[in-house]
């Protein structure tokens, strides 16, 4: 998917040198694909990922899965699944989904495998779509219906 | 809460100079409370926290609430509701409580709130317990006996 050199997005943004700097790859059936190796700067206890980084990925990735179908979209809800550890300095696949679309909403999913095809972390996501001028500073919180980050 | 110089974590480890650097106070009544500012760097749209670091600010909260009872845990499970946008650059207040403990499981709660007290973002996780000589290096999916990533 193609991404702006100036987007300075924690997640995606080439030009945050201290971010993730994800870069996905549309997959077709509505799915993209990251391939990445954490560095140990985003580890929780030593050796592993943190779990707000694994989260990080699954936003990313079902963020990315409504964009690919050329929605701009905020995270309204998340569930996460933490199955087996994700270890750092180790090459994972993380897999975004859209689901189901309905008006504004999107409803998505992801997953992190290891190298191995192990199942590592899970996530369902609602993401609310925006207008791409949009600038999110007035939210409602009423249900589904009230959008918030991306 | 008593942190370590050596501690590399991305949330709460001060040797960690691109992590969040999060420092937790006990609040009583089984809670923890911190007060951050969030830096640009780690922003999802300009100038709202990305909502993975925003998951990453509630798993820290309800992670500290268990350890402020002398628990160290691995995250299972995470539900988060964006409420608001979170804004870079403007103080805010990230609360996690200890609901409810059952053996070697720990269910929490956290929030995310303004300067004015608006309620940005919750979230509700289980935690499980592990020995503090623990590595998590082979974690069962059965459900919620099965720990992972903290």
């Amino acid at each position: 998917m193609p991404r702006s050199p100036q987007n300075r997005c924690f997640g995606c943004g080439p030009a945050n040198a201290s971010g993730l700097n994800l870069e996905f790859l549309l997959a077709g059936d509505a799915a993209v694909i990251c391939l990445v190796t954490v560095p140990a700067s985003f580890e929780g206890p030593p050796g592993f990922v943190h779990g707000g980084i694994i989260a990080t990925l699954l936003d990313e990735a079902m963020s990315k899965s409504v964009r690919a179908q050329g929605r701009t979209t905020l995270t309204r809800q998340m569930e996460i699944d933490y199955l087996r550890p994700v270890y750092s300095g180790k090459p994972i696949r993380v897999e975004g989904r859209l689901l189901r679309s309905e008006g504004r909403k999107h409803w998505t999913e992801a997953r992190i495998l290891s190298s191995k095809g192990h199942v590592l972390a899970e996530g369902k996501g609602l993401f609310i779509e925006i207008r791409s001028d949009h600038t999110p500073v007035a939210f409602s919180s009423a249900g589904a219906n009230g959008p918030a980050i991306g």
